[in-house]
């Protein structure tokens, strides 16, 4: 509740429009209503200027859909996570731009394709199994309006074609790195630019990775000071917290 | 070594004013040089637009006195993270202006203080005990450049206290958090606000906080979506990040 | 074997009703039986004055079946917990009255639906998908007598939603929290009111939420007083000793 | 703001007695002021109808006493943890009746002393170097307006002198166990009694004790469900849990 | 190779019955042979004084009957673990003696059923499904010419039914206790009798039991001093040991 | 209390000798007393049939002398732990005959020398850092009746040393094996003897071995299934173990 | 890019057959190409003179015989790891004498089988388990060209049966060994020769071996001094250092 | 014990030379002695081929002097690591020569200043915080008849000034890479060169850097396949093992 809606019910108190418990009733209309499994908080779009995420897992396809439906009436734009072709279907029926993104487990309603970012955001993976990660990013970072790049499977091993892309890295607002295994390429993308760099370790590997804890680590220690880290797998987290940093301010 | 200089040198030589062994050779004239204990790289500055930072664990009074001294050559302003008194004294030798920061444990040499920051960097403690990690982000956050404004101990147990500040929150650009324990409070900042959070685990706490990594997994694991995570205690590369991303872009 | 018990024995000894040999055997003659495969406690109702609890795994549905039937010699309540429909139906041929949970995954003979309970115990989870614990949790409660209310999917990221539901918070005698991922929201309810919270980690998360370990870590280090923890998905125990919490004592 | 506040100042504002901005103005006149260095709520007395908690660690004497003695003119009652005679000296400076309870390092101010307990709480320990962890669980207890009864050295491996206890057990109406090692012991007071038992692992071991560590495991898997954990060493939040457990409602 | 082979060998050759090289030759004759897959130890047995024992796991029927046929060439007995119905059908058509184990998973050819054990062993678990666990090692106690006893699912919760079995604790010469979930058992059966425990943590729990780790620490850290531990789930090992420590010592 | 204790109580009651309450009264008299800090249970010995322990930690040397003061009116033996010279000092006075041993920090008060063992204990060290530990396994055993031998720093990498000795290895009863770094000697000792080996893992190493970890978890899986395992650095606990193993059984 | 043909392009410029643009040109033509899901790159083989490595995980039988194609360009050997059968039937119609080694899951191209390597590769594994591994490591030394030796199954049980084969230990230029469980192998092995030894933990075990930890950190604790450790499983980087320790330096 | 010692006996028993009796006490005259403290292993030298290493921590001066003392009457060059001038000065009354490192901790005797290697060894530091690490293991490659050379203070931030040392990269035999943090240097050194990469973890660092363990991790998972790790710090282990990659295989 903003400044301004609450100046407009004690205005109204004050001028006699409404009695005290009217006014007291008017607070408590809370911005959310229930759809039975889950809140729709229909505010959080305004608070952040972003569209509404919904997270696929442990939904069922029509539970999305009804959720979807209901987000449409108040955003333009609606971003459903970690969902699959069922998902797709069914969210088809109450919004057919759907759009589905295989490698990233993603679908968009993209109603509003304003480009809000200042620069561009740079995707990179170590290898080709962190591409899924890196898409579930790039999806989130479009979806929110942001210009994408990527440079795909530069992993440590052969750094010095990363050299080559030199000038690139330094043409954007904001570089993602994915990586797994010892998750060094974030250190090491760090030191050649002085953009912030936002890591994500994944669960690429093996034996001693343990799930992406190994990269995880690396990545919190890394000894490049621009670089700070999001959870494992979470691409997501990373296009969101990029497209905030990108995110033009007035 | 960049574009420019790499035609300038292919000029000169097609130009016939070197040779190919003397071209060779300036290839390898590397900038940087050493000073027996550790190498200064004069162009990190010129890559990062930033001042140098010297870690002073480690290092004796006199070596750190020896590399601000060669670094103030080059840059305007030097930044010594984890030093105390005994440096400060020496620094002061080389760098009457030198300042130290004893809740920061840090030193600044600050020969420029324009602004480039977009707007303010905000830091918020949980505790009292987390405060000294913060300082060292805001003496970091300063010497870059940047406004940085304070709201300390406002944990999560009373965290009604962070809502009447709720306006301040939202003026900011990027907001730090600092929080040991359960490290919570970033995820609740996180929800009230649309700008980038970054947050510092602390190693404030005992038993099972493990030294701050309850914390530090607390916070990767945030369900704010604008949270990005540093090490612990890491109060330097908590500043520097959020100093990038509040940095204006020509 | 309690005082009373003692007593008797030793008046009928005494009196001479009985020799030593006979008041050493009545000494022997332990208060439990064995059904092959697990053995079953009478006296623990009495000890506790609370239904008894089988553990649906691991065992077969005529496993249970017969375990029920046997203890409904003794108990009003019996309580299932882990099963499934398999055994729901071969539960209901001894007790038609059982009822199954799905959610829960549990199955209930209530046949005395006294409330015992001094007030109402309140259930509150992160997210949907920390509803199948709670409600667990749920109908442990109720199966010892309890009025329960339920607060789902009111977590962290969109906190201004609990302060909402404020009243009802501090109007309970218990309160049980269920959260997964960072595991923050037992702190700020512990913060809300003045009684005692019962934290429950989830399993829910992926990465670094190590199944529930970084959520456990956090409510164990809550910087609220009031909150004590259970095991990751232990909805049983929660709802077990908030029921205890909650009885009245004559 | 509860609603009483909240409805005082729209009925002022109804009455023409106030202008809409001075009504804005007093709903940011927040409870709380800042001593420089910690903010002082004193409203969370009345929120939890317990007395003020100081942490004395990471606090100077002269600031405790500041805070104590600003803590006063609103509480009957402050109890100040983690400290020493140094603090206790300055303290009473400021309280004359303060007292300091060396075991337990904590330091009393109790002008309020009525029993707000329905029963008493029952201390139980593992082995003598449990002690000093129990003992501040019973200075907060008493602080907090209970009767406390003490069961010292009662550990795992002599566990028949637990049971010659057995009715002093079930006459109390909370149970706080405090052991190391295997941590063994709360899972054996629970499979005793039917009231609720609060298990606070101790550091106390070595090897692969891992500083509490395996005794905390151990208590949130016990197999008795009357027991919740708090945090390793955390006799404080023991205490207090317990107390909230043990309290007269209305 | 033993004192008295080499005495042999060195005779021999003294009294010229063999040249030195032949006496190189001999010593090199070691006494195992190589079946392609797995080389079978043949003097195991005699080092040991006990039957052979080989690991289901891993290994086709085929091959285990194999390495069977060709270990009863000087083997009593053999005792096949981790195995199922289509090793035993394999196996019996080398050994129609083969007796299965279904609980245990373990397959036993036993020709030689003389008692070696100076006493009983006693088998304990805690619960139902701890029961596997020690029935892999009664299997492989009676497989090494053990009186076997049990006493299951006499767990923690439950303790008053292990006192009243108390003299039969004391009766046998050594006890094995299985246990899960927090694993206190084996310290409340060794502070009850003075004969050697041998713990078997079982991955038998759920949350942070950690697939038996918990129980694991918590045996390791037991504070009654006649407890030593195996690992997770090995009932073979404390079958074996356990049989060592009974053996006769002529 | 015993079944002899039992029956004569009820031979009184039955003879008319005592009434139902003094028979309930005796039951009542429990055999321990309390000596203020700590509860000495006179009836340890007799159970055990071995002599009292004490652990001299956090313990002053006057509580350890009164303490071995009062135990030296049943016992013959007493053994203190970690103990060290002032405690040495004190303990003098009650029991002159007491003895130090510095290298294990034990003190013992041995009035019974009688041998109770069946055979040798044999004590093996991989490095010479690991004596210490060695030393309180084997000051243990000799206060617990047993003839002790030592073969000290014959660790693995010269292997070829360990058998030389093998004759030795196989002449004892039991033998403990204490090694840290990668904890490997129980294996190799295990699979040379046909006798139980209790495996101390010892807290000496650097780096990965996490303070005796490492060399704890290799115990466990070790290959050889002779081995158990007591905590790190627990030479008391192997000792005692090993005691039991090789006590004579009447 | 080497010195050499850095030279050949100045010198060409020097000479006036290209221009400044045209040498930047050559400069930017970088030694890869992208094949649209993986970058080839075609110098590796140059800069490390060893075949190309393609990970099978991950990638479609038609991905992987693309890369292959592609490689065989310039490469005479190419191993592919972490395959299958219908890989390998992809493979065979680019390049019809691939071969398939189902127990390594590996896939060879070997146009070049000159020997490379100094002596001889020795693999040693502690059970027959551990031989998938080892033959990963087996097929990458000989794809590298290297002879390669095998010693199966002489675990740590049986040590007496590795000494036997101690001069073979002796006459190779490098040992890998492969064990799970204590990994207690490589130290043995480590302390009888006098050559590096590669050790590779692999993942056989249960309980507490923890997926291959338990090994790998006994590797890293080995007090052998030539022992260097590889990740978990990792069969193919061990053959791969092994290979480059074997290699004939000019 | 080698073939020819052994042929040689046999052939005096033979030649009648020695009775059996006389031939198996020479058979026991086993290759060591006692010194009381520590077993010297005089064959040690002749086995490896390479001098003794004597750790100096956990012995006083005078232990090490007579160890010293008593390896140089049979050997050339003698290696006391872990230590400090106290010993250093004990040492020189035995051995004059004797040298001090002090950063290294290292005492050295080398009368045999003979090069054995091939090569040279390259040692490489990311920090100067991890040059003791990297002194420790030049002194050993030195007194193991190496040439050394260094590159310190290159880390992942200015990787860039790795490249320009490419060249000596590839000169070398094999290379020792310290590093501390994130622990990503030994993977960027191995995408370069084509020779053996021996990676040690140093405990510089950190929070989250665990002391070591998250630059151990992520040099496991190194992505570059010429990598092999050493525990963390241990210098003298990677030029140990280093030393035996650079040796002449005459």
């Amino acid at each position: 509740m903003n400044l301004s809606q609450l100046r407009s019910i004690l205005t109204d108190l004050e001028a006699g429009r409404i009695s005290v418990d009217q006014a007291l009733d008017r607070f408590k209309l809370l911005p959310y209503e229930d759809l039975g499994f889950a809140r729709v908080d229909h505010h959080r779009a305004l608070r952040h200027g972003f569209p509404e995420v919904v997270l696929g897992t442990g939904k069922t396809p029509d539970q999305v859909a009804a959720i979807v439906s209901r987000l449409l009436l108040d955003n333009d734009n609606v971003l459903i996570t970690r969902s699959g072709p069922e998902i797709h279907n069914k969210v088809r029926e109450v919004a057919p731009e759907a759009e589905f993104h295989p490698q990233a487990r993603a679908i968009t309603v993209l109603r509003d394709k304003t480009i809000y970012g200042i620069g561009s955001i740079l995707l990179i993976t170590a290898g080709t199994s962190d591409i899924p990660v890196a898409e579930e990013a790039a999806i989130t970072a479009r979806a929110m309006g942001n210009t994408v790049e990527t440079l795909y499977d530069v992993g440590v091993a052969g750094i010095h074609r990363l050299f080559s892309e030199r000038e690139r890295l330094s043409a954007c607002r904001v570089i993602i790195v994915v990586a797994g295994m010892e998750g060094a390429l974030p250190s090491i993308v760090g030191g050649l630019v002085g953009v912030p760099v936002i890591a994500v370790p994944s669960s690429v590997g093996y034996g001693s990775s343990f799930g992406g804890l190994t990269a995880l680590l690396g990545m919190l220690n890394s000894c490049a000071s621009n670089v700070a880290v999001v959870n494992i797998d979470n691409g997501f987290g990373a296009g969101y917290i990029a497209s905030l940093i990108n995110r033009k301010t007035s």
